[in-house]
């Protein structure tokens, strides 16, 4: 007995002592450290996100891979393995701008050679602004077989946010295939053209659930009751207000997505605070992240449905369902309601009214330059070129080079690329953005658009019809390098004398990703003060395979000497001299 | 009518010339033409080789890819594109024994770094002998994909070969998995081990028929009236004899083709000339190519089935069926027997005896040195090591390195392998090759055997138990850059000093690749005479894959400079001097 006595009393000694370690090396980091290193192995496995079991691409066996957690003007290191087997990859940090270290961007094609099986790339970056952020495979169509995760940039020491919240939670909100990046990408490629389709589950935090009763499906690969899939579930304690740090990198698909039950208050937009605004249900599209803030206040005997639903297609594949638990309910309990259907998919005045609503909070304003030193407008638009289905911006159908641009441009490979730049608009007094796209004079090219440094850039997205009659998509817009100011939405034809005029240059948001929405436009402004090569792009996976982006290079002379480690692939062997 | 008159005697004329120039440009070709210069594309594509769609690896659209025709002392040039959307390719020039281009072998991590997506590779190369050869991928488990083909390489102007024949026709066998390599490599390099089983059909030059009606696959992707999936029919005139030439690249299977009803002559194995036998069903493993004659002079109102059978292993994989067409017959009509069933998978003595039955024709016999330099004995076993299922050589299973081994010798990076070279032998007295593999020590290491520059090296290849008890597989071993002597077959356990006296010193034929059967040991000489680094490897895709690999050096310092578009991956990065 007096053994046992001593045995505790040496056992909460050595508890205390550890948690004396634990807290005074928490409290050390928290001061001081400024570099936060991660070691990842990306390699392929077999996974059951949604139930049915595929091959997905892990970061340290999982998916979605670690969030990297940071604090304003940390260091992030990632040290990436690629032990897939003969594939390649790169990793592009969304959201971060990069400032002298265009490099780091792990834009494929743009920044960097890829990564080939058995190397180890090493990405250095500062994360200069705290907020919600995003990393995923920037290479081929990569993003949608797993490689994918949240970086959390926090205020420095004694700093904090302009509003309040008990817990700090995060979801990212993807769709999701079963058939692989290659069978997907081989029939976009193919003549005649062969559309992916739907996806088949919306995952929240990375778990959905296919329905394993579907008929055709191949015998044993989908298990109803295997534990990768059951529902993300977020626990919350009565009274208390959570900050959601909400991310979306579907492949496709526009989402809703709602706490049944509950309101959200809209705080934060891509790492820019917001001015508070109220919503039942949050659109959000590929490439975004927001904070909202949710207060437990509901029935805590019970649990409600988190949904994510599909709008702006009329698509087939179920919302995707997670858990919202009210401590001490079981976590995984079903709610006693019909899960919330959303709003119709085809809907547009809300998500307009959401795109509008949302503004930099007061005191947090970044007043944009009064007017632009040079405007592009960019029509979108479907195209068949040399019987490709094929996106194209004024016309022009984007592909890479095999020599990335940055590399080209820095040591004067400059053949590597088509060197007539892309036009600055289209037709608008002739063109018919409510018919059938003509098809007349689309091209394919690599070249790209050259910004004066630290000039003003407007760009305005002009949504048309797709080649099918009455059909304009929605497109999620995301720019590498660079915030840029909202100045506004619009319905119809761009006018640039009117709807100029009406821009918002008092309280613009700042975002790198913004929705077009059928029919319509979006305006935005950017500084070209970040020197580099910057891709500008729809965040649909398929669509930028299909050619829906263009490239900025801004100040690209004043990029420091390039590390090697980029090059290897194309043009840049001339480098090589053994 | 006149018009119509003078309309066709003016195209009779055309064509008449055109006849002349085509015959005149041919002429030309096959008198001077040295180069043999193709350019291929290589991407997937849908195809259904089985009738079951999947992702295929072609070559100009095509798989099997074209067949390279060429003179002996003709220079190949192959220039490859590499389509695929983020996957590498390096493609072997199986049985070419690449003299002064050791860089062209196309061994992924032996001899070049891989070729990335968007780049072009140039493959340079002198055929220097006449026979059957083939091509395929050698990365990852890329091969089979679907990427392979022939090449043929017939004597110079004057010279015939010593046996005579009317037409030259050739086949591909091969297996044929539905799964993809990724899906399959995973679960090779599982814990726990996913074996990729057994395939699921027989290809004959890339067609087979898989039972659509097979239950638990997935709807939509079988269509047995696939016109891509009508078998493979050979066209024959009664009475005249063909050189057939009979390629092996499967991925597993060790099989048995006949052709029923006919006899076959064995002519040629591996591009040399052998002293003839009959067989009624020829065994072929995996990387072999041989000729065999076969007259037509059976009953000529009907057609013959060609059939390949998986001996060796008990297969669930039904035969691969083709048709010998006896002209004028429907090139499709079925033969009106049930076709060859087949030897027995597990009746060892007729493979045994083939083996022992190729010898080198006489006026083409190369004589072996007398005796060797140096004898490496190999042991094969199957280990478990660190928990992934391995195959091992001595209890050394490979693995390659980042960076490939040519490039690290002549470049004094030998930093990148280890450097502490692998056994000589094993404990011969004391392992028991009847007992299951005792998993002793057994390490993954990527170090190489330096060999003497001239010197004569023989390799004894020991058979053992595998882990499963009463257990020995067959195994077809590979040797790039060179061929060898096959000096003898036996069963059991090797004694060097018994059975080496029992050696064909006097007629052994020439191979580069060739089976060692279960429990039996193969005995090989080579002469150490091509400067460069070469592989020697079991031809089985898998067991490759897991370690059954040893790589010899000799004469690297003799290597010319090394072209560099061979490097860009792992440590030649730092021959990256912008």
């Amino acid at each position: 007995m007096v053994e046992l006595l001593k045995c505790r009393s040496l056992a909460k000694k050595l508890l205390a002592f550890c948690l004396f370690l634990c807290f005074a090396s928490f409290a050390f980091q928290s001061v001081e450290a400024k570099v936060r290193y991660h070691k990842w192995e990306v390699k392929y496995e077999y996974k059951s996100p949604d139930c049915y079991k595929r091959l997905v691409i892990t970061i340290n066996g999982r998916s979605p891979g670690p969030t990297i957690n940071a604090q304003q003007g940390d260091t992030v290191i990632v040290e990436l393995k690629n032990s897939l087997l003969t594939e390649n990859v790169a990793i592009h940090w969304h959201g971060i701008r990069q400032h002298g270290t265009p490099w780091s961007d792990g834009t494929e094609g743009v920044t960097q050679c890829p990564i080939v099986p058995g190397d180890t790339f090493v990405y250095k970056f500062v994360v200069d602004r705290p907020g919600t952020y995003l990393y995923h495979a920037h290479y081929g169509m990569q993003r949608e077989s797993g490689l994918y995760g949240l970086i959390r940039v926090s205020l420095p020491d004694g700093e904090s946010e302009p509003f309040s919240y008990d817990y700090d939670r995060s979801v990212i909100l993807t769709d999701w295939y079963h058939k692989s990046t290659y069978e997907q990408a081989t029939g976009l490629a193919s003549i005649p053209f062969v559309w992916v389709g739907e996806p088949q589950s919306i995952l929240i935090q990375g778990r959905g659930k296919f329905n394993c009763s579907t008929p055709g499906i191949e015998t044993g690969l989908c298990n109803a009751t295997n534990p990768e899939c059951t529902p993300f579930s977020l626990t919350v304690v009565p009274g208390k207000t959570y900050r959601l740090r909400i991310g979306s990198l579907t492949a496709l698909s526009a989402l809703s997505f709602e706490i049944e039950g509950h309101n959200m208050t809209v705080v934060e937009a891509d790492g820019h605070n917001v001015e508070p605004f109220v919503v039942q249900n949050l659109f959000i599209y590929s490439g975004e992240t927001y904070s909202v803030l949710v207060k437990a206040d509901q029935d805590s005997s019970r649990n409600y449905w988190a949904s994510a639903h599909v709008v702006s297609r009329n698509s087939t594949t179920p919302n995707g369902l997670g858990i919202i638990n009210y401590y001490p309910n079981h976590r995984l309990r079903s709610p006693p309601t019909i899960p919330p259907i959303g709003p119709r998919w085809n809907y547009v005045a809300p998500r307009i009214a959401q795109s509008q609503a949302i503004k930099a909070l007061k005191g947090y304003i970044h007043t944009p330059p009064e007017r632009p030193d040079r405007v592009i407008v960019m029509l979108n638009t479907q195209n068949r070129i040399d019987g490709h289905v094929r996106w194209s911006v004024n016309n022009v159908s984007f592909n890479l080079p095999h020599t990335p641009y940055l590399i080209a441009l820095k040591q004067n490979l400059l053949h590597t690329f088509e060197q007539t730049p892309p036009p600055e608009g289209y037709d608008a007094t002739n063109y018919d953005i409510y018919g059938v796209a003509k098809n007349v004079n689309a091209t394919i090219s690599n070249s790209i658009y050259h910004l004066k440094f630290n000039s003003t850039v407007d760009l305005i997205l002009q949504n048309a019809n797709t080649m099918n009659v009455n059909n304009s998509e929605t497109h999620p817009w995301h720019l590498h390098g660079h915030d840029f100011w909202v100045l506004g939405y619009g319905t119809g034809k761009f006018n640039i004398s009117i709807d100029s005029e009406k821009y918002n240059l008092v309280n613009p948001i700042m975002k790198n990703t913004v929705p077009i929405h059928p029919y319509g436009w979006t305006a935005l402004r950017f500084r070209a003060n970040n020197p580099g090569v910057w891709l500008f792009h729809c965040h649909i996976e398929s669509h930028f395979f299909m050619g829906m982006g263009v490239v900025f290079e801004e100040g690209v002379e004043k990029v420091n000497r390039l590390p090697t480690s980029i090059m290897g692939c194309g043009e840049t062997k001339r480098f090589l001299k053994p």
